[in-house]
């Protein structure tokens, strides 16, 4: 449509990250695949993200390719006076401290944004920067218990259970990255920066709406399902356990049944009165288990393939290693495979997509401090001198 | 910090919405609140959300007000002509439909985009528009099977289950926002519209990071564990139950550990050699069980008051209900009281903030085909006959 090689759209744009895991990294994340310079800036002890328990340094890997990386020790006043300096050369500055951290340094919106009115302040944090929950320590798993996300996950009749993975992080990354990039967007009309903030509280929100609505039209907090849908209003809408793995199957219009009970042929289903959603509500548990008994039969394949080949929402429920091997998500340049010291590891890019701009290569992410003198350099003029009088001051933290 | 009252960033955006539940929507929604004309078009039979099974209509309410809605019947040529006419004079279309469907209709990007280079042609799908699963049929639940989540959600030794909510539905609406706002951001630099393109399988990925970490450190996929962290990583890192109730706690640092057992007490857990978190994973069994014992004595406010004074991450687990009547919530004006003629509802705004401009106040969805004849006499010059001769073509549907 376009031709080929139009820059990335956020080419040009400098951003200052001072995120640590995984919300503030991914919203820079998603800016350095969009094309934007962004410059990670980490204490003299390196994100937390770097050394991690048990399951490596991989996350840390894929968050922090194409970025530079610099150290700067915060807590010296020459430090913040170098943070002043790169400040009034960004165009964004990220982080995802407590809301008190920043201004308790002295470096809030206020002090940078006087420094530089065009940049954009973009925070983020549990609860968000007011309120009475403000001050409160969060984490994903918290957030999920709070958001009520939790109390909708589980068996019927089973106790709550989390995501398995951490979609509060991520997903107030993602919003994160929006704020800033809609302040972007208003600076180029207005010409002027702005103060943007997400909390991880509410940007889980959302999701809960048909869990919400359920529970308004039933005065009472929704029932966990497990596989089902919240208030039956799909049938199905479950998991079916197959000869070799499970299913998930869907039917959400009369169309979709009628193409399911077709191409599958269970006897018990033909019931013509089934055809309304109405009636397979009321005869839910007999369905499912009609459905249960046809699918243990057969592979996760047969049902797949069956069920996709004629118009019926249908997936396989694939493990971890599967979905890192998907040959759609490798065709689409979404997964590369990159060298590690453990051998080759699939690596994601952006999920966004811009039309005659191919994907961004995903670069190994800096050492810790790899380009501090590069980076004072080019953006606050330093010399090798007044790098070293920095260094010796503490301000950079003791990477060589 | 800044005066009140700026104008929200995407005032004086104009918006095609051809979204239906819930990814689409939802990205529109975000933009309406930041200040855009959203203009929801919906086919004669209106959005599938508007008359909804159990759960009700309230994530139609949520999510369409500070929306305009028009009516066009993109099956009839004329009403595809209409929608090229509003093409011509909008900024963003955004349209969720699989993705052979515009292409079909004649309204591709390159077609809408011809008669207006500046348009932002925004598309999200289940799988993206190439790639061999292009064409496959998807839905949260399915999308939830394959991205990975559910196999890491569930009990040790149970079976895979979903996150409770559609947390890929929104997630891919997050991250569309995010698309179409970046190029509106590079519109402003190039002066051209874009294609921009979500999956949302794509956008569901970043969260099994952890695992994805996991699986290779270990060669195998990464067993469900409950309320534990996927690598046991953190210790505790649970779900505990009080006299009344549960709580998540989450010991992320030693000094979180520190505090957690000097405000407790709990004996058991006063060894030393458990300051060290290599310590505490080869005894989480043993820990876990003091601290679920500790925890069942006490309520669930009596816990998280403690931990929270004490500086631990620490969490009531909260249901539907208790989320919805939130005072953090209220006080910060994300969620704000809803007349219905079943009584009032609390409704969200957006969790992205923009320092000096209040939210928007939210307004009810449109009801179906509402300003059809305002938008096209304001957009296309269209004049009360005009308009008649097209309802009666059948451009417009039914309604009056």
């Amino acid at each position: 449509m376009n031709t080929p090689d139009i820059p990335l759209p956020l080419k040009g744009v400098r951003v200052l990250d001072l995120g640590h895991v995984f919300q503030g990294p991914y919203a820079t994340f998603l800016m350095a695949m969009a094309g934007a310079d962004v410059i990670k800036i980490e204490a003299p002890h390196g994100d937390m993200s770097r050394r991690r328990g048990r399951d490596g340094d991989y996350p840390f890997r894929a968050l922090n390719g194409c970025k530079r990386g610099i150290v700067l020790n915060l807590k010296s006043e020459r430090g913040r006076e170098v943070l002043i300096k790169l400040a009034r050369k960004a165009d964004v500055l990220v982080e995802n401290f407590a809301p008190s951290v920043m201004p308790r340094l002295g470096l809030s919106a206020d002090v940078l944004m006087k420094e530089n009115p065009r940049l954009i302040y973009a925070s983020a944090s549990g609860f968000g920067r007011t309120g009475p929950y403000a001050d409160k320590l969060a984490l994903d798993l918290t957030i999920q218990a709070m958001s009520g996300l939790m109390s909708t996950t589980g068996e019927l009749g089973g106790r709550p259970l989390k995501a398995g993975v951490p979609v509060a992080d991520f997903m107030s990354g993602a919003h994160l990255y929006g704020a800033i990039v809609t302040a972007l967007y208003e600076r180029g009309v207005t010409g002027l920066g702005r103060a943007v903030e997400i909390s991880m509280l509410e940007s889980v929100f959302a999701p809960l709406l048909p869990a919400a609505g359920h529970a308004y039209a039933s005065h009472t907090p929704p029932r966990r399902t497990g596989n089902r849908h919240v208030a039956d209003s799909y049938v199905p809408f479950d998991t079916f356990e197959a000869a070799d793995g499970w299913v998930a199957i869907v039917c959400a219009t009369d169309e979709h049944w009628a193409n399911f009970t077709g191409a599958t042929g269970i006897a018990a289903l033909q019931d013509a009165s089934l055809r309304q959603l109405k009636a397979r509500i009321a005869r839910i548990d007999e369905i499912t288990e009609a459905i249960a008994q046809w699918a243990s039969t057969r592979t996760r394949d047969e049902i797949t393939t069956l069920c996709q080949a004629s118009h019926v929402p249908c997936a396989p429920l694939r493990d971890v290693l599967e979905v890192l091997d998907d040959p759609h998500l490798r065709a689409r340049g979404f997964l590369t495979e990159h060298p590690t010291h453990a051998g080759p590891v699939a690596l994601p890019n952006s999920p966004m997509r811009y039309e005659g701009s191919p994907l961004r290569t995903l670069t190994a992410p800096p050492a810790l401090g790899e380009h501090t003198n590069a980076v004072l350099a080019e953006l606050c003029g330093l010399n090798d001198a007044e790098i070293a009088a920095l260094r010796e001051a503490g301000a950079l933290g003791h990477e060589t």
